[in-house]
């Protein structure tokens, strides 16, 4: 859709026309989760524009019901057949593949059962919706923790189903780092809903004749009653016309050049079923945003008419709301980035996401990757309540401008006291990866630590007595920072210090006072806060 | 503050002394306004820091009720006096002027009775506070509409205060332009403030003896009630006692160069008192924002201790909650930028803050100011509900980055229904402005009609008949958008055509067809939308 709106803005006497194998074009498919909850109460708010508001306002037409089924290069056209009429061709001069992703089904055991649906389209959510009132569901089970998975449980939670999560990696919301996602885990737990991680499916079991109630059976021996299960494990790039016309295809989907061409110059290849460029790391990837999907319909509009223009590539800004939590994130998490062998440093920060001293200030925590060499930011994960978004957005757009963490220090940021602080997060994320870098200070992270390798530091807690004794890190002596300056003759100058405040500022200030005063000292990144959130429960007295 | 926390975390062995004429140091005085309302409600909640927990953490000796009274720029000393001693000197290596702005205190009859208070500080609010309680007031009346002006109205109305603002421009909130700022007129009203726009005060009449009630009288006539009178029509740099050592300065403070030094390399200037250099205009500016003060502070510590940094300039972001409406802006205004003589071009858009689809979606105004030659970006300003300050961070970080409005078009934000749209109000501010500099549209700003240039146009109203109804521009004939192409023969080829919709992208669909039919048609930007928000009443029918 949005190629064939630019099309038409550049050319009124361009022929366009659509193909569409079902009866929905240029729907909101992201609200689907929603629609599902009832938080958007008409399905049909879904549909942005119909075959007829399209050729109305475009002079576009429209086929939908009609399925594409092969292409000719040779002679440049496209077979397509209906439900009433055999196989016939037409003639392109111009082909646009934007055929999108579809719902990932992994082989399982009764996932062919009639109460078991994916989550991606108009038609799934018809079905799911009339699956549930027909049977009176009661509960549902999620397969993956995922975007749609997420959003599904808050939304289904909302209309009083008993629902489970269950993920077959270790955390939630896999592209982030399993530090960050923990509290998620805490936040949909609270909110009644039980996820299940590391969980291996073994079957879903279906329900006996005549009854509803159906569940999920672990390798464990577990059961997470489904009487609804929903299989949303991701989506793939629909490669087959493409294979079929011997267009050239990876892992990641169609490989496309910068103007979205596939291997044929004839034919362009956009949206979710593209492979393109992660721009921070310059790999391939498969991407199903909205976001970058619109932008290279328009882009291959742009190219067919004579524009010279380039897509820049992606550097994946996504966030996901979960009931009361928000998280967000863009480039690789820490674990990605290890995965493709690309050298990074992070810091944690957790301030409040807006002046302390104005009502309603809750704090975010914030993960930023960056080059060790030139401090080039890599990837940002935040998770919080309000003002994650905005944040993500703000470093989203210093990746795209290839700034570094310096520029964070001095970027100027709106401050009143309901929208922020005079050091905004961002900044103090700069602040606190620009010391790094320039060795102001030493950190260590809590995942590089363990109970046993703890031993070898004295772990100073400069927080106050009271925050200690609500809980603190293994074999950690109490110091407050006020109290530092005195205390020297308390700490051994011959072993390491791992210093540690609640989430890492007044550690900060005393790696400062102890480092100057002559001790091989460390600063545990993102302080108890980031230990108690649920990753590192083993660092914890 | 910042300077001294710096300071101390670079070097545990600097003698670093606070010298502060008042009692407090540290304080947020951005707060002030809401601990005046009582949305903040403990004063205490603004004092960040006291000499005793200041001097605890970081070693730093605080002189409060300290008077510096002189500087001895030859022998290095500066002369203090308090209330008990009289002068004395001390002897410094380098000394930092942080002395900050103080509330101009127009001349004006009867601005110096006991009703009338200026609100920048903790004794200023304690002082208004004291005043309404004992004397019971009913009303008040803001002399200033800017920042200052605009929250204690908000904050005093919720008190159950009889509020009116005061303004002598056209418009509240003067760093945005007048047709950005009419909505606010409308927000203050709707809560029952009075707003008086370019009022000239004849004096303040203070009550009559005994009396408590107090009253402003304009040029005009008119009386406005004013038991309690707030003077917040802005502040201007303490420069008296940098002037008195000779330091160099002008009318936007004390010069400095970009690592905060005076003229004196000894004597570094940081904060309101400062006066800096624009990042966009390279102009010269004094800039009263709490962010780059802090800044400033640390880059001046950084400096003293060796560091190689630079002060790289302020681009002015800043924003402010305005009852249920949020104004915020980076960059000049088009009307400062106009009065710089700083050419520019503007396009104003109306997108949702999010998805609008999903609940709660409301409108944001943008209107952004880029270059006409290059594209580069120079000012934004947005006003809305919710999502406003996202969009002038990433637009604030944008213009950092020195980015163009192409830039803008690429830009890859977060979206899921709560947070944004596939493409956002940033992005569609960069599609709008990018086609204008591409000629893909030619727009006609309202401000640059009047009811007899409009005259000379064809007005094609492209919306549907149910919105012209509801108001529409002078001599606008109605020709919805889907049925244009069939209505040629309707619109006059010998005339020029001026077509617009509500706010602006059928108005672009309708340029896009009219233009390839050979018309020479102009874009109305922004639409019905910023023609009906009370800046161009003169143009609706």
């Amino acid at each position: 859709m949005s190629f064939a709106a630019r099309a038409r803005r550049l050319s009124e006497t361009a022929n366009i026309t659509i193909f569409e194998k079902g009866l929905f074009i240029g729907y909101a498919n992201c609200g689907i989760p929603y629609a599902l909850g009832g938080i958007i109460q008409s399905d049909e708010a879904l549909i942005l524009q119909t075959p007829e508001s399209v050729n109305a306002r475009y002079n576009v037409n429209v086929r939908h019901n009609t399925e594409v089924v092969g292409i000719n290069r040779e002679k440049k056209t496209i077979d397509f057949k209906t439900r009433d009429h055999p196989v016939r061709s037409v003639a392109y001069h111009k082909l646009i593949l934007a055929q999108g992703a579809e719902a990932f089904r992994p082989p399982m055991k009764g996932s062919d059962a009639p109460n078991v649906f994916t989550l991606q389209t108009i038609p799934d959510l018809t079905a799911v919706k009339k699956y549930m009132s027909t049977h009176g569901s009661k509960s549902v089970a999620i397969i993956g923790g995922g975007f749609i998975g997420l959003e599904a449980a808050e939304a289904l939670h909302a209309l009083g189903k008993q629902v489970s999560v269950i993920e077959y990696m270790p955390h939630v919301f896999p592209p982030v780092d399993q530090d960050v996602a923990e509290p998620l885990h805490t936040e949909i737990r609270r909110n009644h809903v039980s996820v299940h991680l590391n969980a291996r499916i073994q079957q879903i079991v279906p329900a006996a004749e005549g009854g509803t109630t159906s569940h999920i059976l672990l390798e464990s021996g577990g059961k997470i009653p489904g009487d609804v299960v929903l299989l949303v494990v991701g989506v793939r790039p629909r490669v087959h016309l493409a294979e079929q016309a011997g267009l050239e295809t990876n892992r990641f989907g169609i490989v496309t050049n910068a103007q979205m061409q596939t291997s044929d110059p004839d034919i362009y290849a956009v949206g979710d079923m593209a492979c393109t460029t992660n721009m921070i790391t310059q790999n391939q990837q498969n991407l199903a945003l909205a976001g970058p999907a619109n932008r290279q319909g328009r882009l291959a509009a742009d190219h067919i008419f004579g524009r010279d223009v380039a897509y820049r590539g992606n550097v994946g800004t996504s966030a996901c709301k979960v009931f009361g939590i928000n998280v967000a994130l863009v480039g690789p998490s820490m674990s990605n980035l290890r995965a493709q062998g690309i050298e990074a440093e992070y810091v944690t920060v957790h301030p409040p996401n807006h002046a302390g001293y104005y009502p309603g200030a809750t704090p975010l925590s914030l993960k930023l990757a960056f080059s060790p060499t030139d401090g080039k930011i890599l990837s940002a994960q935040i998770i919080g309540k309000d003002g994650v978004d905005k944040r993500i957005d703000v470093l989203a757009t210093c990746i795209t401008a290839g700034m570094t963490v310096y520029d964070l220090e001095h970027l100027e940021l709106a401050y009143a006291p309901p929208f922020g602080s005079a050091k905004d997060p961002v900044n103090m994320a700069g602040f606190v990866a620009a010391n790094v870098l320039r060795k102001d200070t030493e950190i260590i992270h809590a995942e590089d630590l363990t109970a046993d390798t703890l031993s070898e530091y004295q772990v100073i807690d400069v927080r106050a007595a009271g925050e200690y004794v609500n809980g603190h890190m293994k074999n950690a002596k109490l110091l407050p920072l006020n109290e530092l300056r005195k205390h020297f003759d308390e700490i051994d100058k011959s072993k390491k210090v791992l210093v540690h405040c609640q989430v890492g500022y007044r550690g900060y200030l005393g790696y400062r006072i102890l480092k100057q005063a002559g001790y091989d000292v460390y600063n545990l990144d993102g302080g108890f806060k980031t230990v108690s959130q649920g990753a590192f429960n083993d660092l914890i007295a």
